[in-house]
């Protein structure tokens, strides 16, 4: 079994950097913040004896060598970088977990046949940039290198020019590295696992998405002395928009979300019926048929809604990825340690993106849950226990050990 | 008759101050380029004779003798700040046109028994600090000096300190002024004097105004991850109050307005459902009964949608004024004027919030619109011809020397 207290000290010792307003984490990606966590995670992997590659991504890879060394290595991975008003565990846990894996096989003097990585992936939560998980997503080939750099925070500033100025551009070419296998830890981010009182969810599949982005153009005008029959109301026709998705949502139910979460308007003044108005729609369910026409339904009905009163629409796919089948012979893997051990499990649909969603493309790839509090994620007050952090690492453990063959 | 071309000259020399994106203006109140077009101002003023008093609010007041110094003076004001999309005659027509008059006076030898004032009021448009017209409401006695340098723009910075930043605030005591009278010429804003191919609009009242700023709490969780059953979507109780704020507009039809200009999510990230989300309502009709029914139908209607979807509604009324009725004798004078230079003319109510309407309360007052091009306002695409701007001015001077008594 891992270290359960050096675990949960790394985990608050990687918290203070980068710290919210409310308990929480902001360290987003590529700022100051997420520079200075990826500096102390180094610090900690090389005292660990591991040795680092860095991709022209920002992905940073952490090699413990294996009895034979060019077997291809076991990846372990997941992400330090966090939402606006994150929490300390969302990506973070996966990450220490890992650490706290290959510092457990160090106290046991383990040794594996395969090397293990360990993976800080760039950009999981696509909240500075989007889309989310683009280094993973470069990695499987889904993006190019130039899409990627070209990508813009609210300001204007480029992936690339920001993956420069914070000093963390590798040499390596995206995606060169091949896997033997790999595993994703992470909290659920949802409800399931503490409302049926399991410990480890047994990841199986996940949610595939379609982000849209909607810029609606309406003419820009007095709200006192522009007589109603005269706008050109881009605002009322986002909000016709909103309740059309959460329309199309509810008739997908079951296991189905929508949900819409950044509205821009232009150019935001109390007075003034907005130029532009800009959001992004996020739908999700595990069924690639019903996720397809979801999106057909909204983007028809949308166009409607514009047309009735006269505001112009454009739609663009900001993200996407199509609902995953995890490994099954690593799915059984991740079962049988948590069974082994002695942990209440379940099978469990991953609702959140993440970086093992692209892995699957290149590599045999699965993942492991642990509950939090309330199902409570981007939000400063996600929480989970000691416990059940280090419940996921041993399962974690266990499964990484029997692929990666002691 | 005033020096049309000179008139227009000033415009485009003002409108290179704090330039927009597009052809128009951004020069917010308080801001750098606030403070530059008002020492362009000052200097005009100087070289026309006028003397130069200032107010703890930042107001400007440019005297122009009387044969009799103790007599009441005249005033004629509008003001210089813009939208942050704003056009080049919003408000600049008023104070320009009025520094044309006398100047025009000057060259013709004009003597009045009444001093002119001639103002530019600060902070009438509300743009960057809620609620509009705020220092002729100081002045009005409406509201404190306190509550004023305490009003903040989006990044939290408060009134008080911008002014003193940008070097304006003044030493008199504001509202201390008496005024015989006051006429404030401006563009309508809106489409009726185009429609009906007049070129003089002869404000007889001014529309009524609530700004109703919501703040909805809902809960800040993952949009991938959070069931449709558990969430708190504060985003959507927004839009439906949007479209409920409609419906209460169209069913107190004609003469009335209701909108939304300024929305601000937060974190404001794709992925996560909002914890707040804060608007602003604009309703407005010229009816005082009918504009205190659709505040209240909003904010019952409001507060049943929140409560419906578990999502927390707090409104704070952030703006107001009742409808106005400007002075009798002075819309006979404005209209006699029309009438005598020969311009085309017509009684309109103004649409838009005007320093008049505070005004209002401490002196006889009236207004004069000219047309704007398709009728649109808060646009830099905002447009007048030259001959609208000169025939406005005309009126004013023949008005203003009335009523100032050559
Ligand atoms: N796990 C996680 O929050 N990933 C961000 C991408 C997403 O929105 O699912
Ligand atoms: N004239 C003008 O646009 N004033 C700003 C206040 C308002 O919104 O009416």
């Amino acid at each position: 079994r891992i270290n359960s207290a050096r675990l949960w000290d790394s985990l608050m010792e990687m918290a203070k950097i980068g710290p919210g307003v409310a308990g929480g984490n902001n360290r987003q990606t590529l700022t100051d913040a997420d520079a200075e966590g990826r500096a102390l995670f180094q610090s900690w992997c090389e005292a660990a004896g591991l040795t680092m590659g860095v991709d022209k991504m920002g992905t940073m890879f952490m090699r413990r060598e294996g009895t034979e060394p060019d077997a291809l290595p076991v990846y372990i991975g997941s992400h330090l970088d966090t939402q606006p008003t994150g929490g300390k565990y969302d990506g973070v846990l996966g990450v220490l977990a890992g650490l706290e894996t290959l510092r457990t096989m160090n106290d046991l003097g383990i040794k594996t046949k395969h090397p293990i990585v360990l993976t800080n992936w760039a950009n999981e939560e696509g909240a500075r940039f989007a889309p989310a998980m683009l280094a993973s997503g470069v990695f499987a080939g889904v993006h190019t290198l130039d899409y990627a750099y070209g990508r813009k925070d609210l300001e204007g500033k480029t992936y690339g020019a920001e993956l420069e100025r914070i000093g963390w551009k590798g040499g390596e070419e995206v995606g060169a590295r091949k896997m033997h296998a790999y595993f994703e830890y992470h909290i659920e981010q949802g409800p399931i696992l503490e409302a049926e009182e399991k410990t480890i969810g047994v990841v199986t599949h996940c949610q595939g998405l379609w982000w849209l982005e909607f810029t609606l153009t309406g003419k820009e005008a007095h709200t006192g002395s522009t007589p109603m029959a005269m706008r050109v109301n881009a605002g009322l026709a986002m909000a016709r928009i909103f309740e059309m998705v959460q329309e199309v949502t509810m008739a997908a139910q079951p296991n189905a979300v929508g949900g819409v979460g950044q509205v821009t308007f232009s150019p935001n003044s109390r007075n003034v019926l907005p130029g532009t108005v800009v959001f992004t729609v996020d739908i999700r369910t595990v069924d690639q048929e019903k996720l397809d026409a979801m999106r057909a339904a909204i983007e028809t009905r949308a166009a409607a809604i514009c047309a009735e009163l006269g505001v112009g629409c454009a739609v663009e796919a900001v993200g996407h990825f199509d609902p995953v089948t995890f490994t099954p012979e690593l799915v059984g893997r991740v079962r049988a340690a948590a069974e082994k051990l002695g942990y209440s499990h379940m099978d469990i649909v991953s609702g959140a993106g993440h970086d093992a969603c692209w892995a699957a493309k290149v590599a045999p790839t699965t993942m492991i849950m642990c509950p939090c509090v309330d199902g409570l994620s981007h939000n400063e007050a996600e929480e989970i226990s000691s416990d059940w952090a280090a419940a996921g690492a041993d399962v974690l453990l266990h499964a990484v050990l029997e692929t990666a063959e002691v």
